[in-house]
């Protein structure tokens, strides 16, 4: 081997066992992070399947349907993200708030669905709506306050709030009420150090979509009654609006973007185009502040301009790929309606498929038919099961035996229960489910099995 | 206005000015963050241009070459990426170490310079260096840790250290040793809770290059010499080399790698195809654990897996984009040589051209000639000026009346310094320093215009 140490000969044959080496990785933060990290969870489950099993592995555990022919993007976006490649000009740093063009391009695409018009000046690019989420919780991580989430939720809410020190408390979705937000423990839970509720809708894992009564009374709760009355608006409690699934609604209600309140309530809406141009690989998220009031902006007693903080954290955080930003307008102006329609036929196919395939379950409990999103969360009867001891020992034996990934509900604070994705292939689906079902028997009880 | 609020007309004629809004961003880990954001201060020196000037902006603020046209990246790397897209292929979610492909690709490019073999799991591909930056930030951000940074430097370290609470302390880079490190500094600096040292070589903004036997002299230190051989090697400090400009070496000294020595002291390179293939906006960067003996992967008495704790890391992180990571093994294999050639005759001749301007400008001084990188250091000698407070003075007026933007060297931890970069349309280059020479004449008290 070159470069031999000339200066310390002594040391080339040290055993390194010697060396006390010091940079351990302890930083409990990032340990407190990690155990939220649904990723780690889901990429577990893979390591689970029996690579000689010679069925297809059926990919229920996480929602990206782009690898499947019948959910490929539209050819008008590929088509812009190479223009902008070839074109050359795209190959530059951009600004901590994107590229201006592209900026402009999403204000406009978002105001489509506002009662009012969203500037460039609104928007702030990010790379995929996890670093939308990462931004956010980094800009609410002042010390002492706290922020609500959904359980069950999206876990890099948790993740990102534990290593920046944000304190988060949970309140409910509550499955009976077709997984509406439980709005008086919303009350309960906010006090003085409450910063933010976060919502999701359409909402990753419960596959339900919010009507726009629901989400009127979320906003005005938050104005009228005890205790929100005092916190929310009073202190300021700003709503984050997850809209990753912006329109993928395909029961009865409509998606209804929060920010068509942000009159009464600053609403700081975090999208991109991962989910609707089904390219999570891309890359491309957002930040918008829906907030007509421009309370956001505003530098008035307690209240800093968040607007600024965004740009300074996105300042010392990573871009999104010039590249992508710079097809932006093209994508979103050439994308064919036709693109979107297609595809949540699909979707409501594949979300019914899952539906009816649930129900032939004895076992599971779907407590609500999917009508967004690309999820649905259903519960584990464990009484049914023979050798099943949770939510985590059912999934790795279903990867094991069946080469059928599921996320687990422990990770989304649901034990017991399991977030299934319909996003897949619809024949892959079936075939999946079929796989869940003959697992449930065969682990079944033996008189619930003679039952079933 | 749609969307008036049934449930709480009252609210709707409320003037915001009462509401005490809650949601402030006073995270001080943030605020001391952005106080180190070099982006926002290049950024406040564009907005003190004339936007009435009708000459050309000169950017010397920032390395980044790739919007001129003697800079465009390799046809070859546009035709991968533009490939990558149009496959179809790499529209998904990546996993958190990269697309194995990549990982692969770019293993095997870096052990072209080293003296054994990387294998694709010591890669981690991250948004580009600055993720790579801010992910060994997160890493080794244990409580009580601390971290040696050079002075001057690259400020995005010092902003990731400081969001995460990690410690940093400075050692300096020598001018009047062609910007040697300071060991007998480094050694001085060290104590029992040093985890890492950062080396930037080819050095921004120095614009030196480290012999191999200054490099050897750096690690080997650690390993003989008092205080250091307490610390790096009993206690174990690791070597983060920041290598993005690998291979900018157009002096008689070449690039050589920090890995060639990794097999006394651990050292996680840090890199990317920004510089190199001049194409920031692209986004792709890596860290890549030159190791030779796995202690980096060691679970052994306080030594915990660091490339895990990566790895933990980029989970709960972003990812850089699918179709980058889909055509690296192409962009690394069909980049012809000769386009790294024609591109470093280019930073030659533009390094020299700024080398013979700035000789000519009596109140400023240049101790070493840029030889590697982007940039070069210069001081500026403040008894010269009549009317320049400091150098962020300088720079905004500068800005305001000729159109040049540089980076004051108060944002690199050298007051009175500027960081020059070279990286630009040679006869840009020139007109800019042209500029620069009559402003500094025009502000030289009245005896040294003179003497000029
Ligand atoms: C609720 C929610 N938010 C954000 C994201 C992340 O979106 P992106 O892929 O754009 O980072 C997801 C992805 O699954 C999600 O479910
Ligand atoms: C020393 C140093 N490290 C890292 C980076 C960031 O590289 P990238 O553009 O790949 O994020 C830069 C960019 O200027 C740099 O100068």
């Amino acid at each position: 081997m070159e470069g031999g140490d000339s200066c310390s000969p002594s040391m080339a044959n040290m055993d390194d066992g010697e060396v006390a080496w010091r940079f351990g990785a302890k930083n409990p933060a990032l340990a407190a992070a990690s155990a939220q990290s649904i990723r780690a969870l889901v990429y577990g489950m893979y390591a689970c399947v029996d690579r000689s099993d010679p069925r297809p592995l059926a990919p229920l555990g996480h929602g990206d349907p782009s690898p499947f022919a019948c959910f490929r993007t539209a050819a008008a976006a590929e088509e812009a993200v190479s223009a902008a490649v070839t074109s050359g000009k795209h190959n530059s740093y951009t600004g901590a708030a994107g590229l201006p063009e592209a900026c402009s391009a999403v204000a406009a695409y978002l105001s489509r669905d506002l009662p009012y018009e969203l500037s460039p000046g609104d928007i702030v690019l990010t790379a995929g709506c996890n670093h939308a989420i990462e931004v956010m919780m980094a800009v609410l991580a002042t010390p002492g306050a706290n922020v609500l989430l959904p359980r069950p939720g999206y876990p890099l809410y948790e993740a990102r709030a534990a290593l920046g020190g944000l304190e988060f408390r949970h309140y409910d979705l509550l499955p009976d009420k077709g997984w509406d937000v439980d709005i008086e423990g919303v009350e309960a839970l906010a006090d003085d150090n409450t910063v933010a509720m976060v919502i999701v809708n359409p909402n990753n894992p419960c596959g339900c979509v919010y009507s726009k009564e629901h989400l009127a009374k979320v906003r005005s709760t938050k104005e009228r009654m005890c205790p929100l009355q005092e916190t929310a608006r009073k202190l300021g409690i700003m709503v984050i609006s997850d809209e990753i699934y912006d329109h993928f609604a395909f029961g009865s209600k409509p998606f209804v973007p929060m920010g068509v309140f942000g009159d009464i309530v600053p609403v700081v809406t975090l999208g991109g185009i991962s989910k609707r141009w089904m390219v999570p690989g891309w890359r491309l998220g957002w930040i918008a502040m829906t907030d007509p009031k421009g309370v956001l902006r505003r530098k008035k007693l307690r209240l800093k301009q968040i607007l600024e903080s965004i740009i300074v954290y996105r300042g010392i955080s990573v871009d999104p790929a010039a590249i992508v930003q710079g097809a932006i307008p093209q994508i979103i102006a050439n994308t064919d309606e036709a693109f979107f329609i297609k595809a949540m036929n699909t979707m409501r196919e594949a979300a019914e498929i899952c539906y009816q395939s649930l129900k032939g379950i004895v076992s599971i409990t779907c407590p609500h038919k999917p009508e967004g999103s690309m999820f649905v969360m259903v519960k584990l009867d464990m009484p049914y099961f023979e050798d099943i001891h949770d939510d985590i020992d059912f999934c790795r034996k279903l990867a094991k035996e069946e080469s059928v990934v599921i996320c687990p509900g422990s990770g989304l604070g649901m034990r017991n229960w399991l977030r299934i994705t319909f996003a897949v292939d619809p024949q892959l689906l079936e075939d999946g489910l079929d796989r869940l079902k003959s697992f449930c028997l065969r682990h079944a009880k033996f008189n619930t099995k003679q039952a079933t």
